[in-house]
């Protein structure tokens, strides 16, 4: 079932309206500025500027009360229409906007927007019709940053001033309030903190490295996936990293995809060109291909931990989620047509035990991402071909009672997906999981199989992850639950504090104990104020601290605090065990 | 303790002799023949010759009958000094031998070797004195392959004859027994009829895909070391596969090993240039640099189930064993002077407990890699300190009495290394395991520790795999077990086998209590005769197999078959599954 996305216009005309607003603003208070061009974004908008002198931090609350006394005078936006020649002698002294008129057409209508007499801007519109619409709004110049004119790194660097624009003043505070709350769990910064993962200048952007914590979860949630599809009758494969350009020319990757990829040695020069692997697909299908395939085959489900490799442009990276070199839970499953459903089905249930695992199900949403018809040639295959996966899609989307939004454009190259969506603290949205319907690799490959009748036929594939990349996978977990994570996840479950040094061998024997059951626990038998270690424990997000001190020794048993306020004593520590095994064993969130 | 490697000179004088025989024989059967040089090697000789002619192998026959004519005559081996001048003019007519004259001091003494009056070559020495002394040796010509004169592509490429030769013809079917038991556990032809992996041209050499049976058997390995090392205080980290050159020209790698990597991009173009990595150290060592320690965080161990990726000579790959990419146990320790020798022996003793777990123990040697002073531009760091970090390293092989010997200039580019060496089926030597001493990459790198005494130390670096590559360690034991793996490693641990269809569901039922209890466990319902089932189960090398008829099914018990002659009747389920539990935990081989 198609859902449709709702666009809130006015507030998008607002914001832009509120957008020239600031530029007058910016135009009385610092005359010598240049404008570009100031669109609405999704939180506000935008103005970028030319102007010699750098705006800081402590003149944002001049110009929003300059802001502020324009908004006051009440003026109209009034639309005015000249020529392309007027327009280019109005701007004479703006080599942006000239830029942009020269590249209209010579007999256009060429609107300006005046906000009162005295200030006008190039602009298509539209906008409200008088400031006065504007004064309830709530809005808040929240930044400065460099941005290049037209994003080309051989312009000129602009001055870019962000502001956010809502519609009241309270709508203003409370998104505010969630990014203050956002910010707490960003796991670019939490995660740091966490000692989850770094990064390192000299090593490069976009190439996290996971230390001890961080990895110790993604070996849990590796291990835990690898056995769950095993269990689901998937078999793992363990495939290369790298292919001579001639597997890529063959899948349609060297055509379709080589600006996203790394490339080793140069066309020209070199006898055998590499490059490192932006899907696994034509790396799994070897294994097909490895020996002849019957009807009775299939379905033949290949599973990997794979990690790809993606050439992203360096201010696209961010943190976990947007990085050059990731591992997935990749799969590809080789089907005959009267499979295709039952098995795509098996897929989403998959990903959706998955989501609902680890917690983050109420956070999805679903895209059905389409190719674009009018952009051809970023597609392999025919119209037909295209026509008949998406149709097929669509009828086991709306079988299995799925609501999805549309993505046109959004395809891989060679079919339809079903995009997993999910976003983070901030509200940006990515792909999480993906499960796609691809018939047409299959027969680049010569992959086939003899059906009942003995005749050649080439199989469905689908392509799916169950739980995406592991790395973003982290990161949203990291969000989710703000560094706390589920007592199987945790990287240390349990450290067990001695309340004074007469208790250090007693608190050992306890962690001792709980370490040879497999749980993950440290010990803290420092010469410290028993305070300052729950408290540095509580800040490390541990589940559970153990304290022991002389009475608990006596008798033999434990005091327990958990993450909540749980707070315990006189507990067995065989009953804690049970405890923690069944909050273990149920993935307890 | 070191152990000194005896080399047979007498054997090798006896080879180098019979390849003057062999020359002669060639030039006496196509009499156009150009002879090259023709060297002992480890089990018999070559002669490269440029002749027009291709020889085929039913022309062996003829060449040996000929040799042994020779070696009937019992002509003397006799030396001819002559001059530059008289060599070339003597070999005229043979552009190789020119080559190699040239190449001489002008008054350089210039050898010939006669056999008999009628042959001469230009040669070095040491022979025989006469061809009775090689009339009892075993010879046998095996092959002729393609070499390019001097090894340089670019140079005319020769036919290479090759020859077993050994002392007594006893030897000599000792050798070819011994190969042929060989060639049937050659993981390279092995691995790929049990289905544990293949290659593919279009993907690259080098670079083998690890079907589902070959990833399984990785990925039990992976999960038993990291389990191991964990318990061994070992902390898992996950580090990216590629960084800027900067980190490699920090590490010393971009000066001492770029001919080894994969670069990515163009050092005179790109603005950054990427690298994959060919050692986890410098990756590895950016978790202790995350923050500042002391000496009482020492030792701090990182273990990393970590992919490296090694530029090799399409030439020198060879299966699993010799790879572009492989998987590897890695680890970096840091520690104090006064911890070296413990944690050194402790990684020694975790390799050994691999290789005994394994069954790898008793086919593995030791040796002691030191750097070459002769060959100082290979290293980084002074005399000083190799000689230092050496007899470290010398004094506690002593301590541990490991048996070793010296491998001049095989030391890392940062220190001395012990290997565990292993052999092919072959006879051919690979590193298995390495543990090395490293005190140079730590200043490198600026990481330090506070001391008791409050001033800044550098501390010492052990690298160390377990298991080494798990590639590598995939082919040893595909090798030594014949694909017959151990059970706790076998991919399939048992087949399921129904006498006649009425045993299906039977057999279906205990396949699926099995696969419940996690024993990988696979069921054959096929309508086909069951001893046809039994060997096909059996070529698989497949550890059990249970077999179920109407006898079984009304008692409700099974039949097993093991991998040896093992046949047993009438087993309850609960007691075999209990024989099976113990098998595995105790990973018994």
């Amino acid at each position: 079932m198609e859902i449709k996305k709702e666009k809130d216009e006015s507030l998008e005309k607002a914001r832009h309206s509120l957008a020239h607003i600031l530029a007058k603003a910016l135009l009385s208070l610092y005359p010598e500025t240049k404008l570009t061009i100031g669109p609405a974004i999704e939180d506000g908008f935008y103005y970028d500027v030319d102007l010699d002198h750098s705006i800081t931090n402590d003149e944002f609350g001049a110009i929003e009360k300059k802001m502020k006394e324009i908004l006051n005078k009440g003026e109209d936006f009034t639309r005015k229409v000249v020529s392309k020649k007027e327009a280019l002698e109005l701007f004479k002294n703006n080599p942006y906007k000239t830029e942009i008129i020269n590249e209209l057409d010579e007999n256009a209508e060429i609107s300006l927007y005046y906000t009162g007499d005295d200030f006008f801007d190039l602009c298509r519109g539209l906008h409200v019709e008088s400031s006065r619409q504007l004064q309830n709004m709530g809005f808040k110049i929240h930044g400065v940053n460099g941005a290049y004119w037209r994003g080309n790194e051989k312009n000129k660097m602009l001055q870019r001033v962000y502001c956010y624009a809502f519609k009241t003043k309270k709508d203003l505070a409370e998104y505010v309030t969630m990014l203050e709350e956002a910010r707490k769990r960003d796991h670019n910064k939490l995660g740091r903190e966490l000692e989850l993962f770094t990064t390192v200048d000299y090593i490069g952007q976009g190439l996290p490295i996971l230390m001890p914590k961080g990895a110790k979860v993604i070996q849990i949630l590796q291990r835990f996936v690898e056995d769950e599809e095993a269990r689901r009758g998937w078999q793992l494969t363990k495939t290369p990293f790298m292919a001579k350009s001639d597997l890529y020319k063959i899948s349609g990757h060297w055509d379709h995809y080589k600006d996203g990829m790394f490339v080793l040695g140069d066309e020209e020069k070199d006898k055998e060109v590499f490059a490192l692997r932006p899907m696994t697909c034509p790396f799994q299908y070897q294994c097909y291909l490895n020996k002849k395939r019957s009807y009775k085959d299939l379905p033949l489900r290949y599973d990997e931990t794979s990690t790809l490799f993606r050439n992203e442009a360096s201010g696209e990276m961010h943190g976990l989620i947007r990085v050059r070199q990731f591992t997935i839970s990749e799969g590809h499953l080789m089907c005959r047509p009267d499979q295709l459903e039952d098995e795509f089905k098996a897929c989403l249930e998959l990903a959706i035990y998955m989501l609902k695992t680890l917690g983050l199900y109420e956070d999805a949403t679903y895209r059905f991402s389409q190719w674009d018809e009018n952009n051809r040639e970023k597609y392999i295959g025919t119209k037909e071909q295209w026509d008949e996966a998406q149709s097929k899609m669509k009828n086991i989307l709306d079988d299995l009672d799925v609501p999805y939004s549309i993505g046109i454009g959004e395809a891989a190259f060679y079919g339809p997906k079903l995009d997993i969506q999910i976003k983070n603290v901030f509200g940006k949205e990515d792909t999480l999981i993906t499960i796609q319907i691809d018939q047409m690799l299959a027969e680049k490959f010569g992959m086939e199989y003899v059906d009942k009748d003995g005749s050649i036929k080439i199989p469905y594939i689908i392509h799916r992850t169950s739980i995406g990349c592991y790395e973003r996978t982290l990161a949203y977990l990291i969000e989710k639950y703000a560094g706390a994570f589920p007592l199987w996840l945790a990287p240390e479950q349990i450290r067990v504090l001695a309340l004074t040094d007469r208790n250090n061998n007693y608190a050992h024997s306890i962690k001792e104990e709980l370490c040879k059951l497999g749980f993950r626990t440290e010990e803290d038998l420092r010469n410290e104020k028993i305070g300052y270690k729950i408290r540095e424990a509580h800040s490390m997000k541990i589940p559970y601290l153990i304290i022991v001190g002389d009475e608990e020794e006596a008798s033999g048993v434990i005091s327990i605090r958990g993450r909540g306020n749980e707070n315990q004593s006189g507990l067995k520590l065989s009953d804690f065990v049970e405890r923690l095994k069944n909050e273990v064993e149920s993935k307890k969130i």
